[in-house]
């Protein structure tokens, strides 16, 4: 009997490192969290990650055999497998991860920033399966993004395209932890929202301005469903420049769809239905009532380890 | 003796359409211009070339072989091989004009929009040779562009990929021909900066406006040259909004460097200098100081045939 070919999956965050193997049809067979800040040095994070990977694959040993290793990681650089400069881990520098599992496992490993990630995961797994040219934008406490052109993500020259959370909209407003000012993930992201939420509580509550920033996105979703008129208009601010800079995005690259990922996309009409109300009025002609603007079809639960999975699946071509 | 392989290129404008034999070195063999308006069916204009290029290909008969065709044209549809809806063309709807030379002249041919023409001719005969990723941006009347990323030009789903002239960089700014306001190329074109300078001037002195609307870029690039201040201020006005709209292209596809071809282009200084200025000051910390803005490096009065020429070199593979 012909063996079925697993990938190992992981996804490397800045609180939590989550791994897995995931067959070929997307089914997770293993999925297990560890700390990453328990590791101080990625040699030894490699070192459990890897024990715990063979372990496993000899219990499957009858049935599988692994084909290869796909990592997301902050700041990843796919043409080197390297993790530089990430500011979200302890490892300082340029850490060659892909090169530590490849030397370990024996097998073909890549490795991807975590929206490139996800948005092969889109394509292999989600709703991007027939397309392609399509833009993934993942909602979160920044704003990642993805771009599919031609069947493939851009990289760019240095693997490090696809910023779009980095866009000025208003070259006075918010100031960014890039250290800019008026980039779009300084508004629309869950760090955004919470912003655009208390100034509009603080322009008529000067009290209420602490309890905001303690709260999160979802704490608005809830406040936006009993009717709170604040929390609607944070939503609709939030759509109106949503919408905006992906009608100049689709200038570039003329996609079938953009989807939307991550927590504020799960507000479902609180953001679609502003941002496309933006989107079609903000759009050039040639692109209106064309382009598609979806929820994401990854399970939030499951996209991380998914992404990793469909970057070694897309690089290995066995999808 | 083996022969050589010519291509037919031809270049589709609302006055002229130039047309001409190109070697695989980018030799022009043969260049001819008719009026584009005398035929107000396109299938006249084909007649009319082909014969042209029939007659043309009896003389290199013994030497070389022609191989297919390359054409550029407004509103030019790559996919399916259309000119579609090109205001600036008598010919009204969809015209196949692909398939019209195709069928007349029995070899492949392809047709893609004339900033796509023009990037693919920086690729193949000018400064992007040995580049996988880069940006071209046409300062023209308008600003046309075209983004070449994992070495194949972005088409999009629907080929209408590469509109940054039409990226809102201002929600209230200028009004533009596509209808909407603030769009790039309201400032940064030769129309973007006759009115600038009308607009500097008319905050001093209220008669000089319609002198200015009369003149051209190139008039206000002879001012500046003479040293005066509204000119050089309309460039520096100029180099800052296009330096901060490639600043925010650099973060959809990362490239390695960013052509600049037409008119305003050849200002050299006046223009490079403002826009590199504003692009290094604006753009995010991880693409600073790494991506070139160029002048494009080839001739403008040979562009647009060697970019139709190279269009049909890429797609047969040959170059």
């Amino acid at each position: 009997m012909t063996k079925q070919r697993l990938v190992a999956a992981i996804d490397i965050g800045g609180t939590n490192t989550v791994f897995g193997l995931v067959d070929l049809d997307g089914q997770i067979l293993l999925k297990e969290t560890i700390s990453t800040a328990h590791f101080p040095e990625p040699e030894d994070l490699v070192h459990g990650v890897c024990e715990q990977i063979d372990l496993a694959m000899r219990l499957f040993d009858s049935k599988y055999v692994l084909a290869g290793v796909g990592i997301g990681a902050p700041n990843g650089n796919y043409f080197n497998g390297t993790i530089e400069f990430a500011p979200n881990l302890k490892w300082k520098g340029i850490v060659p991860l892909a090169k530590l599992f490849s030397n370990r496992l024996k097998v073909k490993t890549v490795l991807s920033n975590d929206a490139n990630a996800a948005t092969i995961g889109e394509m292999i797994f989600g709703g991007a399966k027939e397309m392609t040219d399509f833009i993934l934008i993942t909602l979160g406490t920044g704003l990642g993004s993805g771009i599919v052109s031609n069947g493939e993500i851009i990289l760019g020259h240095d693997s490090f395209a696809g910023e779009i959370g980095h866009v000025i909209m208003f070259p006075d407003g918010r100031q960014c932890g890039c250290g800019r000012k008026g980039c779009l993930e300084t508004y629309c992201s869950a760090t955004g929202i919470k912003q655009t939420y208390a100034d509009l509580l603080m322009s008529r509550h000067r009290d209420s301005h602490t309890k905001v920033q303690n709260g999160t996105a979802k704490y608005i979703y809830g406040k936006a469903l009993q009717g709170d008129a604040d929390a609607i208009t944070a939503f609709n601010q939030t759509g109106e420049i949503l919408g905006l800079a992906l009608a100049n995005s689709v200038a570039y690259t003329s996609p079938e769809a953009i989807f939307l990922f991550g927590g504020l996309a799960m507000a479902g009409d609180f953001i679609f239905k502003p941002t496309i109300e933006s989107f079609e009025r903000n759009v050039l002609n040639i692109y209106k009532n064309k382009i598609k603007i979806l929820p994401s079809q990854l399970n939030e639960n499951n996209a991380a380890i998914l992404g990793a999975a469909s970057l070694i699946i897309k690089a290995l071509n066995i999808s």
